[in-house]
């Protein structure tokens, strides 16, 4: 046995060939957001350096060096999750609901990182917390997702003994249930959020998708602004929207991949028929 | 058929049962969190707020109006991507080579969040970008660890051809390549981060796994630190140890999963012997 067959190098082509429409991939999605993102940074950036300008000038007293030095307790409060606008003393962030949110976003890996351990205690903690809460994530909500398509299947199973058309029950059944998952898991959020975080249609739907998709940015993040007064029923409505809407988003991200994988096969087929090998 | 088939409420129990262990621990992780983070926190919220007296003290001229609008300034500044710190002029996050790396941040779900978009197009877009993106990511990964696994079963049929202990070489290599993905995408890099970008041990090691298990915080960021040099080779190292890190990491969680899957369908059938159903 040589290194060819040690390195099963037979396989290679068909992993290049996928990994060159992946990298093909990344750089155009690249390019597309340097476009769209690249412009209004310039513009944000000279109106922003105006505006410094500006400060520096309507506080004389004020060099740089003090600018400096605003600016590192600035930075060292929002590290702590401290608010020191105005005079409000907020209290950090580690209260225990937002550490049991935090925990939620480390086992479902969407980590906003808008308030994130800074002690190597908590830094050591947090990886084996995550070692085992991941898997056990990942294990309840394909437990979720499974008994989610049990009831559709059931629902699926008592119209077929009442209607003549059974095929075309199942599609209904199947179209229906996908488009209450869309309603319920992203266009009421989108409505709730546009209404209590003070965002607009297109930022909450984005918050929306970059949360169950998991990705987590943290750049907007719901139930946390302090400037806003939430309704008592806010966290455990959002909460639920979260476990529900993964488990129903891996269930869909799931049939993509289904499709992804017959779609290579079928082209692996007819690739190698055309070429005759 | 009634409600109880529909809803296949017999499934019930055993569901119930898995989601109050997991709400158990997430709830003991946040309480963790909390005591952890807590304390350094109330420590820290007083020294900024000293800190921030102080600068009130030097620079007389500035009231607290003017303290908020630097304040006003930075903030904006660093959602732009922009360092006002000295007088350097920072170009913004969106070059092509971050906005590559964004756009691989997207579709691998890490989303660390230290740059994203905020216009509503770019918002859009990656609402689409990362529709198909992932899905893509999650094939070409699998298929990557699948090719791992092949060299691995390989050499372990290489090696049974050479020896007489064929259980015992088996199990060596399972230990040596389980030991080796540790080396290569966990010591290595942590010692690599250590040197580069100035991070202790403990917080290297963090980041790795936070990037790895895809929960992607944020907080520390390679190869993104304007005040550090990087050497030529870095971004593409970095780029090779997450993608692979990834592939490998995934088969490990994937593994764990197995287990708790057995560990759960033995512990039901143990209770099931138990109480005689
Ligand atoms: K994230
Ligand atoms: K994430």
């Amino acid at each position: 046995m040589g290194l060819v067959e040690i390195f099963a190098l037979a396989r290679v082509p068909s992993i290049l060939l996928l990994g060159a429409v992946y990298g093909a991939y990344v750089l155009t999605g690249g390019v597309v957001f340097w476009k769209l993102e690249g412009n209004l940074g310039r513009e944000d950036i000279s109106a922003i350096l105006a505006r410094k300008q500006q400060v520096l000038k309507t506080y004389q007293c004020l060099n740089s060096d003090g600018m400096d030095a605003v600016i590192a307790v600035l930075q060292d409060a929002s590290k702590a999750g401290l608010s020191i606008k105005g005079n409000q003393t907020s209290d950090g962030f580690w209260k225990f609901t937002s550490s049991a949110v935090f925990a939620a976003t480390v086992v479902t890996t969407i980590g906003y990182g808008n308030i994130s351990p800074k002690t190597a205690a908590g830094q050591i903690f947090c990886v084996f917390f995550a070692l085992f809460g991941i898997p056990l994530n990942i294990v309840v909500l394909n437990r979720v997702g499974k008994y989610m398509l049990t009831i559709e299947r059931n629902i699926c199973d008592f119209l077929q003994g009442k209607t003549t058309h059974p095929r075309c029950s199942r599609f209904l059944v199947h179209l229906v249930s996908y488009l209450s998952g869309v309603v319920l898991f992203f266009v009421v959020p989108m409505v709730v959020f546009q209404g209590h975080e003070g965002w607009s249609y297109s930022q909450a739907i984005y918050y929306c998708f970059i949360t169950l998709s998991t990705i987590g940015f943290g750049d907007y993040v719901a139930d946390s602004n302090p400037e806003q007064a939430y309704p008592e029923w806010y966290s455990f409505i959002m909460a639920s929207w979260i476990f529900f809407g993964l488990a129903w988003l891996a269930l869909v991200i799931n049939h993509t991949i289904d499709i992804l994988e017959r779609l290579h096969g079928f082209l692996n087929g007819w690739w190698r028929r055309r070429s005759g090998v």
